[in-house]
């Protein structure tokens, strides 16, 4: 897609177009607000498939009664360290920062927290979630299982495993160090984009799921499996994922997972996990940050394979994205502006434009 | 390599050798065992590169001082549910058993716990350590930061990354679920093994450093890059592995970690880490293992591609060798043979033919 078919838009402004979008269809100011910033950092950090890219979606789920747009977020204390947050089917974002909060105090008094989710929903990119506790000098872990099935078991060829992303995040002295990785070839927001910029796929992503065939056209992802990443240890981590922030939460996986693309109306009961782990109590904060930034140096400074121009690590792509469209502001698909010109009109908001 | 090439000894007769070589070479006798009895299990589920294969190795390192024969292994509960084991320089095995056995008892007591580990050893396949949880009905993690650079950063050619593998374990009806995968491509115990038996490595594992060309003869790694797995995404776990893992606890990392391979005598300063968590918080264990076996079922029963027989799910393999080499003893390459009847000769203990 050409930047001709782009329209740059300023964070400020799609975060404002969020938030009344999300009062209109009925949730209240503060969680309009909390949502339209996670959903405003997606779009900064590079998350084109987590930012207002998923707006159409979240106001057609809010208002068909598939969200609860005024959930009862519980969290039951089940040890000194661990919680079980229950969302009450409430928008993912507003509970997972609520399970974040938890982890991160929970981790102050017992140096390790785990908290698991269920009954929450899509929650956006799991990066999101592993750098809030490595802001407040903690190690964070953060996996999910995926509202929909786009993989299968490694040999298989029913859809019965998501992309089930994993994140990990750590201070540094530049700020949190975070990998965001589903764990399939590449994530399903990515195939989206495709599809709505009508770009070609590689090989390698997607197999016909009777002959084996590659698929290259977004538009037929569908009829297709979504390649694990690593072959069968993707496949296997999306797995273990599924079990450890579905099945011990009484959540979601494998057969039950609902297609959220496709259903607008039933709960998903989303699971994911968080884990924060308060550094301090393996070796002073400091310590751990100075360490940290010279081994960044030193992988930064290392020698590198033929054409390979600068080495990058695990946030490079997002922190340079954040800088550059919180300069230039946040490139939208032209399809895209006029799906939220027909969502504004519907909910009676100010457009883009007018904004 | 063919089977004229493997001489099949049972299991209970390569653990003896195992346990008489480091009695021979200055272990305590209870040391010894616990040594062979994961050794043997290595072995025995099929992780060729971390069973008896590695004894000469572990020998020549015990005699000459590389490893402590006798430490005291402390446990530093730094908070109500973490630990930091010093394993002063004794073999990984003792230290991550000690390790393993505080998580289980602090996650008990918490609902999770977080044991970092640091100046330990090569400690043998990561599935041995998750398990240990997962039979105590928790969920096992546990990753360690490799013994060796085998890897570089993504796009990288300087060797500052390890194969740091990272295991999963839960419990289920049939036994633990274990996954078990090294960020590489391949461990590096397999390469050692292709050498060893004369077999070529397929194209996609290795690189040569200067000119980014495939390498497939193993005996020619060394002049290589071992590639991660799922590119950028493999390096990227594998790096932030070795930060929780390593930096996290005062262990080596990166520019600091000593080629073991290559150096029989100084300290390796390893770094890993178990987390326990405890099922029952979350929800009655007996309720997570029928949910983990229904859905194994519904994925074993699902739909196969084109040429696939079996669907195998982590752990399968485990299993199924575990119950073989039982019956039908180790599988072990002549060479192999010849340096243990070698090593034999030199401790003046009872060569395996004797046994």
């Amino acid at each position: 897609m050409s930047n001709a078919d782009l329209v740059n838009v300023p964070s400020s402004v799609t975060r404002a177009l969020i938030a009344d979008a999300f009062v209109a269809a009925g949730l209240p100011a503060a969680d309009a607000e909390k949502c339209a910033a996670l959903m405003t950092e997606a779009d900064l950090t590079g998350a084109d498939g987590h930012g207002i890219f998923r707006l159409p979606q979240y106001i057609r789920r809010l208002r068909a009664r598939g969200f609860n747009a005024h959930p009862n977020i519980t969290v039951m204390r089940t040890a000194p360290a661990t919680a079980l947050v229950d969302g009450d089917n409430g928008m993912g974002h507003l509970v997972m920062s609520r399970a974040s909060d938890e982890a991160i105090t929970l981790a102050r008094e017992n140096g390790v927290a785990w908290v698991g989710v269920r009954r929450s929903n899509h929650a956006g990119p799991a990066g999101l979630y592993a750098e809030m506790p490595a802001r407040q000098g903690m190690v964070g872990l953060y996996a999910a299982v995926a509202n929909a099935n786009h993989m299968a078991v490694w040999g298989g060829a029913d859809l019965l495993l998501g992309t089930n992303p994993l994140a990990i995040g750590v201070p540094s002295g530049t700020g949190p160090l975070v990998l965001d990785i589903a764990t399939s070839i590449v994530a399903y927001g990515t195939v989206k984009k495709c599809a709505q910029r009508g770009l070609k796929m590689p090989e390698g992503w997607f197999v016909h799921a009777e002959t084996g065939a590659p698929i290259t056209d977004a538009n037929r992802a569908h009829e297709g499996l979504l390649l694990p990443m690593g072959e069968y240890k993707g496949a296997g981590l999306a797995l273990m994922i599924g079990l450890i922030a579905g099945v011990l939460n009484g959540a979601a996986f494998g057969r039950d997972v609902l297609d959220f693309n496709a259903d607008d109306k039933s709960a998903t009961n989303t699971g994911h996990f968080i884990v924060a782990v308060d550094i301090a109590r393996f070796v002073p904060l400091n310590t751990f940050m100075s360490e940290v930034d010279r081994h960044v140096r030193e992988l930064r400074a290392s020698k590198r394979l033929p054409g390979v121009a600068t080495i990058r690590l695990p946030g490079d792509r997002r922190g340079e994205c954040r800088a550059q469209r919180r300069r230039d502001g946040v490139p939208l698909p032209k399809p895209l502006v006029a799906q939220l010109d027909a969502l504004a009109a519907e909910l009676k908001i100010k457009p883009l434009r007018e904004r």
